[in-house]
């Protein structure tokens, strides 16, 4: 990884409204800014025309950061294609089922298609020689938040027939599989085969958004081979992955598997943004974080996150800071805001960058001064900060797009509800956990698994789960875990199916829960938070211990919430969506059982702590308080020094955090 | 008609994860279901390939019913359309105003395409010489649910000039008859006839309603003339009609003609949905019961209706008995579900059927277990029950479409919340009554029609409601009725125009209340039913006697619901929405002037009565709770026999249904 | 100007459903009606089939109201384009971003498209050469609510991209002002130049939506150029704008520059639609008077305007008398309604008329019975009204539009709402206005300019403003106003740029406020009356005072509300969106001290005054009270006389008006 922490912008020469290369930087070196990326949207500025090549901005902009000592990452500027490529060639744009493109956005092409891959490659072979043996430059960053923008049109459809025939072999597999027989949808000759754009077979439709997922890590690998080529050995490859979009990095990516895609790159990079001002909690930036390390097991890079952005998200005094160190805190070697300034026209005018239109001094690139000073000072403290968790969170790209074919009542909450409903609560405890893929290789070095709502799983994957229950893990798992294979076909056994032993309950009916309440309020929590919503499984307990049964008139009998001791571990099973309370409860309970619970559970949002070992092999514990009001909390590990301000702290002291306030304990 | 009930299920070998038969109909058996339907949604499975047939599935399912004593009924599998028909034929699709058709869902077809008529033909011939000679096969349903799924194709409107045609004669009379010279819509030459698809006329667009209308009609009559072609003199054909769906059957189909349709068939079929558990109210299969009996004026099939279906349908205990038998009470002589078995792939997995994915027995299922005895056991006394119902509801298609075009403020309720408003306070005041189409024969069975808001009527058929008052007959008529000719052109006459005089009101004006009420609160409701919303009408009275008058600072003078001897007869006429309330009193007070209000009318909503003659010559009456709390009712009837319980019951006995509960008696 | 107050109606003989003409007239003289407006919408009707004309309904109507004493406006038909046209060359539709036209509604055509402009060239020619000799016709309306339909297909790309040719001259300050680098969208071809329709460039977008705005301005002059080929000295050419509609007339129309586009007309005219029954305030009629008489400076016709219209506007009794009054308040000459008969088919059948459908007396048309009795008997002191008003609001298409690119946060509030509570603020306090363009020749015949969110202005116009200051205006500015160039371009200077010196104040953050409310609630209004919402601006003030600072934990130091003595004049700035309390008190002040408070101020809505000079030379006031409610009020001017009643009012005298009511004083 790097040496050192990285504090960056997103710069655009290009979009200045004057000459201001010199002045920016000056700037940027007044905030520690020691790190700029470069170049990944302005592919018609660097290739006005066809053939026709213009390296000026990047030229200009390395040698003056190099000169200023700022180090650059490169991103070869595929995302947006040029007007004379569409021109050209119309039908480069992607065609969705909303039809041929029209231009004008960014990611609007097709990333199958053989005249934008031409010219994607040349344009990135013309950079990378231009720029790889410029010292500035330290990596590169592939394409931008690449996704496969719903391309369908004929061209890939061919392609998705030839992928289900490979992966199929016959058609009666694969009608078999999806259960096309269902309204005549039965394909017997795969010259038949129509447009899955119109269908309205879930199976089939998952599957072609899991090959649609395949074309961007394709796409991705195909770029990193390219530029691979050129790059030197102590440069490296990122990209910029990001988030289901809520208006904010909310969850796991649906067009995107993280998990494949990353492999091709060296280290992984993310975008975070999150509500801001009153709304902050950093749960956003800790899921981001959780996220992007666990792709590949270590520190990780955040590519883009908001220095002012929108109206409401404009920190407030004290939250750039603390924004900064939370990323630190999950793993991140870098913080690069989007972007050094505001943009004077087009679409993103109003998502301010660090600075404001006026390009001049203003509170929030005060206060990143202050950031970059400490990322300075601290950075042999806080760089490379390793962690080791004992829980994960088990996430599917399959069992969400399984959920968006077979949604939840109402449609309000989809799979990515129930991830951040699991996720928020071990974050307000404190539980720092990695966020892991089904797919992954072994549970083993986790005590506990908490799965929310897998709806889609093969056999293999759901026995390697009881596997792990057997030799001693725990696992909690959310409603409708384990009711489909694969392929969204529902499990013909009992339900929840390959896990109902394990988890000792079964059922066969679920309905939705009206006026439902848990009986007898079984974890005190009272009225507003006792009640149950949008789905209830009908649990039947085997073996298991029942926690919690529904109080209906008419569904009192049956189980909501049950735990199950199977051979040396333990399963439990939540088949409705209670409270957030109800849920932390069921964790607390299931992580003492697990071992992990400890002194920092002493703590609860929105005081935050999280923890990892530095290069110096100490303990690095960082302090947060999400809140408006200063907080306390009593420092219960060895003694060490607090960072920030320079001064020990000692074990059992109390420490003092003023609203937004951040403190960082090395053990010593 | 049929000598027994049935009760079946759908049934779909083809659908099966694993070699089921022989289980199903173990457990088919067990049920007491004495009735599958198979073949209508699987066109893909019998013919896999263009002129390649292949009905092992039919053949085999027909060999085990018989031999199980199960009855079949065959459908034609035509409303789905295989992927070869669309790959070779792609405008075999409807072309809609969305655009051109898409390959996935079913229904999606052009009813009027050759091709497609072709190889549905071919299809119909092939399956009906397979099985017409079966000994299992009871009959047939002709295709499924079918509409015209907008069909507007320039072939279409091709069709639908000549149409015009035909009808007008020439432009002239069409232009004047749709008012065209507004906005310079005018045609003078048929060769200029635009596609109708953009029109904002709502002359033409409901004339291009009424004409789609006509497709589906003779489709079915196609269809029904194939079959009887084949069909035994002992076999029927039926057909499933459905009803304007909001999640669940409400109310007068808008693409379809009952009336008009049902026409080919020789006993009506119907699918009817409706909400479960807390909100089950029966309403719904009495409204769709009473429709489908109307067609034909007999009794009829539910062929399709659920058994667990949606988590919030999923029914509580008692409610699938509830459900059974008020079917049997508004005239069914057979009970299906839709399905036997919950599918495991596509667009209906939540939809479950009798059994749940895992195919073993659950509570519903057991439930149903003691329906299907019950009904073997007094299928002598509950099938061909004979109602005589002496009020009818007047309903049009033409009304709805008029609505459509002009609806009423706001554009939440549309004609068949008037319907509904209606038939729903007859309904809950048990009294028994008869849907009949604008177009009837003959009111003169009946003491009461009610007129739900018939805004589209020509000359003859209002004067033939005139004639009917003047006979002595009751009418009651809502707002807008007798506004609009047969071509959605406004009267030019003072309104309500021809039924003015026999209503003895009339208005030039019509307003959207605010705050509005009725004057005194003449029904002695209380402030929250005496209100009014939506539309009022500023009635003046001539002859007629005011029943309500509204209170408002500037309307104050004009009234709101009117009553009128006119010759032998009476006509109401409501000028405004008035509460619930309101409706049954003023229903009540016409049922009696009408002497239509005898002692069943003791017993009101949630405690239902319904009752025919058996084909002993016995009355059967049926007492339903829909409630969650037991009720108890004093039978005033002579004495009979509590036929589920199988004991006596005497006159002015009091009698207890549990919750949910029912009761049938039989006069001895 | 006209010799007399005109009062008509928009007359159809073509969709009258039978020969009505002399009745109709019968009924007109009734009600004094002295004008009717024909043709504008009839084309399909005078031309029947391509190059087949009959204007025979026009001979007979204008031989007819010859005949009978009314006036003619005669419309040319060309807003709505026949079916053969459309049949002959399909492409004369507009394409939109939505795709292709399709045939139906009017206003659907390309207005530069040779095919249409061929056949309107050729109608008007025809229609004028059969008119323009009729003793009848007094004036043309040329077409109707022109608007540029959205027109973008193909060949008007080609347009814009030659007027952007023109216009910019090099492609590279086209991709400077419109900063086209970002995404990848700059364009270094015209040959490259893709459609717009997609773009994602506000800058971009805004300038298509200008030169589509100027498509309108050629159209109209276009069309006033045929027309005054042939009409006589004594007629004039009028056209009828109209506004943003929001079901009524709300505020600046978006598609066309008014000031630009009525240069080519005689007469300025206009259609104002608002709430009526208990939403009746005035404020429409009002605010479209003030800006149709800032066209041209001079009095203007309400070309049309509601009669009866929709069931929630059937006026009260009093209310067509108020309206009408209110008209000639503002400056109209004349008021007409659309329509005299109420249709009876097509798309504005519930649009109704003077005459409801039975085409006999209603209250509405009674009541215009006494208003034209009362324009008849008081024409000469009433019409022409003149007035000066020492305050203006100043609009700006630009300005809207950018703000449609650049939306305030929760879109819910657009300009207009920023127009409108300013304008709503003046009216309600009985100060009278001009609504100014931005583009005007001079400000200095006013004392007070109110600039709404003039978001979108070049260096040029805001030094106007800023030069109007210096010389002693006052202005009232609201935020955003300065913040864009005239290319939509955020300014590069500290905002609000231009305007900030002479404001007093700076900013260069700006967030949306969560309970924030004024500190110390200044104005003392109350909780309910002090607080902020969807956008604030942290102003800074340089040399300005603060009226009012903000209530906030973060954001408290920053001004909301300030004033700037500056050299003779002062600039208020308004930083966010207080209530329309704080709006009123902030401009209470402001005219105060720019001394335009008068004793008129003393009254307030829902009692308004308005004022003018008449022909004789004499001050007359209206009186009208917009309230269910009688008002009280003194008069306070010299003694005068009341038209309507005849009576003397004495200065200081009380006088009475009931609810809805009006009185007129003339000052002797």
């Amino acid at each position: 990884m790097t040496k050192e922490l990285l504090y960056g912008v997103a710069y655009y020469d290009e979009y200045m409204p004057y000459e201001r290369l010199e002045t920016d930087i000056v700037m940027m070196k007044a905030a520690g800014i020691n790190l700029v990326r470069i170049a990944e949207s302005t592919w018609s500025t660097h290739e006005p025309q066809n053939g026709v090549f213009d390296f000026t901005s990047v030229d200009r902009v390395l040698n003056a950061m190099h000169e200023a000592g700022i180090k650059v990452i490169v991103g070869t500027p595929t995302y947006a294609v040029p007007t004379w490529m569409v021109k050209e060639h119309p039908d480069v744009l992607a065609e969705t089922p909303n039809g041929p493109g029209r231009y004008g956005a960014r990611q609007i092409m097709d990333i199958t298609h053989p005249v934008f891959l031409f010219y994607a490659e040349r344009m990135i072979r013309k950079l990378m020689k231009r720029v790889y043996t410029h010292p500035a430059v330290i990596g590169y960053q592939i394409d931008n938040e690449t996704k496969h923008y719903h391309t369908s049109g004929p061209n890939v459809q061919l392609r998705f027939v030839k992928y289900l025939q490979e992966k199929f072999g016959t058609l009666e597999s694969l009608n078999r599989a999806f259960g096309l027989d269902y309204w005549s949808n039965r394909i017997n000759s795969w010259e038949d085969f129509p447009s899955v754009v119109g269908t309205i077979n879930g199976s089939l439709g998952a599957e072609f958004s899991r090959f649609q997922r395949k074309l961007v890590t394709q796409f991705l690998a195909w770029q990193a081979s390219i530029v691979n080529e050129y790059k030197k050995s102590d440069q490296f490859i990122t990209h910029n992955f990001d988030f289901e979009w809520r208006g904010y990095s909310f969850g796991v990516q649906p067009d995107v598997n993280h998990y494949e895609a990353s492999k091709a790159v060296d280290i992984a990079g993310v975008d975070i943004y999150h509500p801001s001002q009153g709304k902050l909690t950093g749960t956003e930036i800790s899921f981001g974080g959780d996220s992007t390390r666990s792709l590949k097991g270590t520190n990780y890079f955040v590519l883009e996150t908001q220095a002012q952005a929108f109206p409401d998200w404009t920190p407030y005094p004290g939250q750039l800071r603390l924004q900064a160190f939370s990323h630190l805190a999950s793993g991140a070697n870098m913080v690069e805001y989007w972007h050094w300034h505001s943009i004077h026209n087009s679409f993103e005018t109003y998502w301010k960058g660090l600075l404001s239109h006026d390009l001049k001094e203003n509170p929030t690139y005060n206060e990143a001064k202050t950031i970059g000073a400490d990322f300075k000072r601290l950075s042999s403290h806080l760089v490379n900060l390793r962690k080791t968790n004992k829980v994960a969170i088990l996430v599917s790209n399959d069992a969400l797009t399984g959920m968006e074919w077979f949604p939840l009542p109402g449609k309000e909450l989809n799979y990515n509800d129930i991830v951040r409903l699991m996720y928020d609560s071990l974050y307000e405890m404190n539980i720092g956990c990695d966020v892991i893929d089904v797919s992954v290789e072994s549970f083993e070095k986790y005590e506990l698994i908490v799965v929310p709502s897998l709806y889609v799983a093969s056999d293999e994957r759901l026995e390697k789960l009881n596997e792990y229950v057997r030799n001693g893990g725990h696992v909690v798992y959310t409603f409708k875990s384990g009711f489909s294979n694969e392929n969204s076909q529902v499990r013909t056994d009992i339900q929840p199916g390959i896990i109902s032993e394990v988890c000792g309950v079964q059922y066969s009916q679920f309905v939705e829960p009206e006026d439902v309440t848990l009986k007898n309020d079984p974890f005190d929590l009272g009225e507003n938070h006792n009640s149950v919503h949008t789905w209830m499984e009908l649990l039947q307990p085997t073996t298991a211990e029942v926690l919690a049964w529904y109080d209906h008139p008419h569904w009192g009998e049956y189980a909501a919430i049950t735990t199950n001791q199977f051979e040396k571990g333990r399963a439990t099973y939540i088949g409705c969506i209670p409270s957030p309370s109800v849920i932390k409860i069921v964790l607390e309970r299931t992580l003492k059982e697990a071992g992990v619970w400890g002194v920092d559970q002493a703590l609860q949002f929105p005081l935050i702590v999280k923890s990892g070992v530095n290069d110096l092999g100490r303990t690095v514990r960082y302090y947060f308080n999400y809140s408006e009001d200063p907080q306390t909390f009593v420092y219960s590990h060895s003694n060490g020094q607090e960072l920030l301000e320079n001064r020990p702290v000692e074990s059992g002291q109390k420490v003092e955090l003023e609203r937004w306030g951040v403190a960082i304990i090395e053990e010593q």
